[in-house]
C-alpha cells in the first residue's frame, strides 16, 4: 500500500473492535461481511473528512466501488480487528481510500494481515444528493505515485461502464417450492434470498444505505448459498469488484438473492444480485443497485481448505455463467502466480 | 388479567425500555414484531425463573404457544414500553403467563394500554431438552380462579392439537421473477420471503431460537406483503394463536414466507409461514417449524385507518384461503361485539 | 491526562466509530451510556493487550472501577467518536487506564472533547476468572509521575472498600401496579426499573458480562428516571465514581432500578442498582453487582439547560438519600470552583 504525502485532513484513520459472537459463524469465524463493513466505516469517515476541508456545500461521501479484495487469513471472536484507512488519490469528482485490516490476538499478541482493500467514494452535496462535488487534490510524495493513482484511477472507469451493462440483467428465478425437490449439487438447490427492510441504522446522514450494510447482507446470502452446497463452515475467501451503481433509500426493501456460478475443487463463485424497491412509492419499480461475485470456501475443523462438491449444471444460461465463471478463476490464479513471481 | 395470589417466585415481573428509531418504522410506528419480542422475553424469564424454584435438573421455560393477541394502541419512537408477566395458571407440565403492555410518553406522561397477551411455556431439562420437567403448583386467590384457567388450559391444548395437522401443508410458491410481472393487489404481487441464519443472540442457553426472535421475523415478512399490498404506512392489528410445534436450533436457516389470505374494507390477514433447516445437517431437511396468521391495518398521516385496496383472488386455492379468511374475520368481529356488550 | 514513557506493548490504542441513530435519543443527542460503553471496550483493549505481554497464564482485564467522570459537551448523530486509551499507572495487581473521547463534526471538520475518564482494571487468569494475575510495570517519565499515580491508586483502594458497605443495601421496592398512581415529582413517580436477559455477545471470552454492556444499561434506566421527573430533552451530565463489586455470568438475568435521590435547580442526582440473579441457578438467589449516582441535566431546543421540578420527598430514608446527595452536590460544585481557580 504505497503511502502519499498528504496534508492533516486527509491523514490516515484507525478504527478498531472487539468481534463478539453475533459477528461470527458457530465456530467463531468472523463473517467476511463484518469485515466489509468495518472496512466501509472507515472508508466513508476518512474521504468525507477530506471532502470537507474546502468552501462550498458540505457534503458525504458516497461509496461507488469497491476493487477485488481477497480475505487472507481467518478472524475469530475475541480478537480485534484494526481497520487504517487512507486517501491514496483523488481526480476531480472521485478519490481513492486504501483500508488494510489487521487482527490481533490480545491474549498472544500475534497479529496477521486480515484484509487490503482499495475503495472509490464521490462527494455528495448534503443539499443536493444528486450533486457531485469537487474534492481537494492531496499531495502525493512522487509524481511515479501520482501517475501509479492515475491509471488505477483510469482503469476502474473503464470496469464501471463495462458491468453497466451487466447489472442490467434480469434476476435469477428463485425456487419454486411446489416444484419437487431440486437435485443436490445443483444451481438451484442452493440458490437463496433474503428481503431486508432499510432502517434508520442501516443509513447515512442523506438517508441512503451505506455500502458496507449492502455488502454485509451480499456476504450473508452467498455464505447461506455455500453452507447449502457443501454442508460444512464457509469463509469469505475474495470478493470481486463491487459497483454501486444505484442508491438505495431509507424506507425500502432490499432483496438480495445469492446462486453458485462456478465451483472448483477447492472454491465456489457465488453471483449477488441486490435488487431495491419502495414500499411507498411502488410505481418506482424494483431496480437492480448491486451485483458481485464472492468466492468462497470450505474449511476442516483446523481451518484448512476442504475439496467442495463438484456444481450439476443445468441448461445453457447456467453453463454460460460457469464457463464466464471458470475464466475469472483461471484470470485470478494466474495474476496470483505471476503477482508472486514477481515478489521473488 | 386476573391476578392470583401467588408465591414470592412468581411474582409479577415488570421490564420497561425505551422505543429507538431502528425499532420502528419510517412513519415512527414500533414495529408489532418488537412488542412481542420483548412479552416473550418477559414470559421466558417469569416461567423460567419460576420452574426453578424446585428440586431436580435446571431447565429452560420454551415457548410453546401464544394467544390471538390485538396491538390496542400505536408505540412511538422515544416512547417507554412497560411490559409485566404474571404466571396465571400451572398445569402438570406447562404454565400460563398473563403479559400486559403499557405505552408511556416520557415527555407527556401520559400512558395507554398497547397490548395483553397470554403465552404458555413448557419447561425442557437444560441437560436434555427432549425432558419436560415437572411445574411447582401456584396459589389461586379462589377456587373460581383456578377453575377459569384449567378451561383456558383445555381449550389451548385442543387447538394446539388441532392445528398440529394445518402445519405440515407445503410451501406457498415464491413469485417467479422470470415470469411475467405479478398483476397488482394479486396474492403473487406481494408475497414474500427472507431467510435469517440463526446467531448465537437469537438463542437460549439451550441454543434454540427465542419465540420471540421468530415471532419478530413473522411481524417483519408480513409487514412487507402488508406494505407491498397496499403502499401505505401499515401496522399491525392483531396476530391469531400461535403454536410453536417444533423448535429451531442455532446454526439453521429460517426461510420466514407471508402471503395474504384475506382483504376486507380497512384489514389485510396474511398466513406467515416460518420452515427451518439445519446448514450443516442438511439430510434432516426442512420442516415448517411454525405458522400463524397476522392482520395488518393502514394507516394515514393522523394514525386514522385507511381503505385496503381489495385483494384478486386466482385459482381454487386462493379461493378458499380467502373464505377460511373470512370466516375468522367474522368470527372475530362477532366475537368483538359480543364482548362490548358483555361489558357494558 | 499525564503521559508516562510505556514500552510498546502499552502504547495508547485509538477506536472510532460514527454515531448512528440508535445510538440517540429522539433529538439527536448520544446518550451517555454508548460514550461509556466505547470508553470501556477501549480500556479493556489496552489493559488486557498490556497484562498478556508476559509469561505465564493469558488473562482478561476485568474493569473494577470507573473514576467520576464528566459529559464536557454533547456528541449528535452522524459525528465521529475518537476514544483514545492509554495505560497510566501499574500496581502489581491492577492498572489504571485515561480515556479521552474527542467528537468530530466530519462534515465542519470541528472538534471538541466530550468526555474523559479513568478505569481501573485487574488481569483474571483464562484458565480460572478467581485468579489474579500480575501486571508487568510500566515505564514512568519521571519519578513524580509514578508517585501521582500511587496516590490516585491509594485513594481509590479506599474508596472501594467503603463503598463495599453501601452496596449490600436493600433494593428499593419496585412501584406496585395495584397502588394508586404516585404524586408527580415524587421520587416513586419517577423510579423505575428494567431487566435484561444477559446473551453472547453482552459477554468477554470469559462468558462475563463487559463493564461497559452495564454501565449502558444503567444510563438508559436513568435516562429514564430523568425523563418522567422533568418530561424534556434529558442528557447524562457526568456519572459519579462506579466500583464493580460482583461479576455478572452469561444466562443471569440483571434488574437494573433507578430512582431520584437529589435535584438542585439545574440537575437530578439518580441511584442506580444492578442486581443480578442467575436464571436457572434460583437458590443462589440475587445479589447486588453495582450501584452508581448519574447526574442528568435538562436541556431546551438550543442545548442549554433548563431548570428542573422540584423533587417531593417522603419519608426519613428518602430524605436522608436527599441530604446526601445534597452534600455529594455541593462538594462537586466545590471541587469545580477550585480546579477553576487552580488553573488560572
Amino acid at each position: 500500500m504505497s503511502a502519499p504525502q498528504t496534508g492533516e485532513a486527509a491523514s490516515p484513520l484507525q478504527i478498531c473492535r472487539i468481534m463478539r459472537p453475533d459477528d461470527a459463524n458457530i465456530v467463531g469465524n468472523v463473517h467476511g461481511g463484518n469485515i466489509l463493513r468495518m472496512i466501509e466505516e472507515a472508508g466513508c469517515i476518512v474521504s468525507t473528512r477530506h471532502c470537507n476541508t474546502q468552501n462550498g456545500d458540505r457534503c458525504l461521501a458516497a461509496l461507488v466501488r469497491v476493487e477485488k479484495t481477497e480475505f487472507l487469513s481467518p478472524v475469530f471472536i475475541g480478537e480485534v480487528a484494526h481497520v487504517t484507512a487512507e486517501i491514496t488519490y483523488t481526480s476531480k469528482h472521485s478519490l481513492e481510500v486504501q483500508v488494510k485490516v489487521m487482527a490481533e490476538n490480545i491474549l498472544t499478541g500475534a497479529k496477521k494481515l486480515a484484509n487490503k482493500a482499495a475503495l472509490w467514494y464521490v462527494p455528495c452535496s448534503l443539499r443536493n444528493v444528486d450533486k457531485i462535488m469537487e474534492v481537494p487534490p492531496i499531495k502525493y510524495a512522487s509524481a511515479e505515485q501520482e501517475e501509479e493513482g492515475r491509471k488505477r484511477y483510469e482503469a476502474q472507469k473503464m470496469e464501471r461502464l463495462e458491468t453497466k451493462a451487466r447489472i442490467e440483467e434480469v434476476m435469477p428465478s428463485p425456487p419454486n417450492p411446489e416444484d419437487p425437490p431440486k437435485e443436490k449439487h445443483t444451481v438451484g438447490f442452493s440458490q437463496s434470498s433474503l428481503i431486508h427492510l432499510v432502517g434508520p441504522s442501516d443509513c447515512t446522514l442523506h438517508d441512503y444505505v451505506h455500502g458496507g450494510v449492502t455488502m454485509k447482507l451480499m456476504d450473508e446470502v452467498a455464505g447461506i448459498v455455500a453452507a447449502r452446497h457443501c454442508n460444512t463452515n464457509v469463509v469469505t475467501a475474495s470478493v470481486d469488484a463491487i459497483n454501486f451503481h444505484r442508491k438505495i433509500k431509507k424506507g425500502c426493501v432490499v432483496t438480495v438473492t445469492g446462486r453458485l456460478t462456478f465451483v472448483s475443487n477447492k472454491s465456489m463463485e457465488i453471483e449477488v444480485l441486490v435488487d431495491a424497491s419502495s414500499l411507498v412509492e411502488a410505481e418506482k419499480g424494483k431496480y437492480r443497485a448491486v451485483s458481485a461475485f464472492f468466492t468462497f470456501i470450505s474449511l476442516d475443523k483446523d481451518n484448512k481448505p476442504l475439496p467442495v462438491p463438484a456444481l450439476k449444471v443445468e441448461g445453457e444460461d447456467e453453463q454460460r455463467r460457469f464457463d464466464e465463471g471458470k475464466a475469472r478463476y483461471l484470470q485470478n490464479k494466474e495474476k496470483r502466480l505471476s503477482d508472486k513471481t514477481r515478489r521473488q
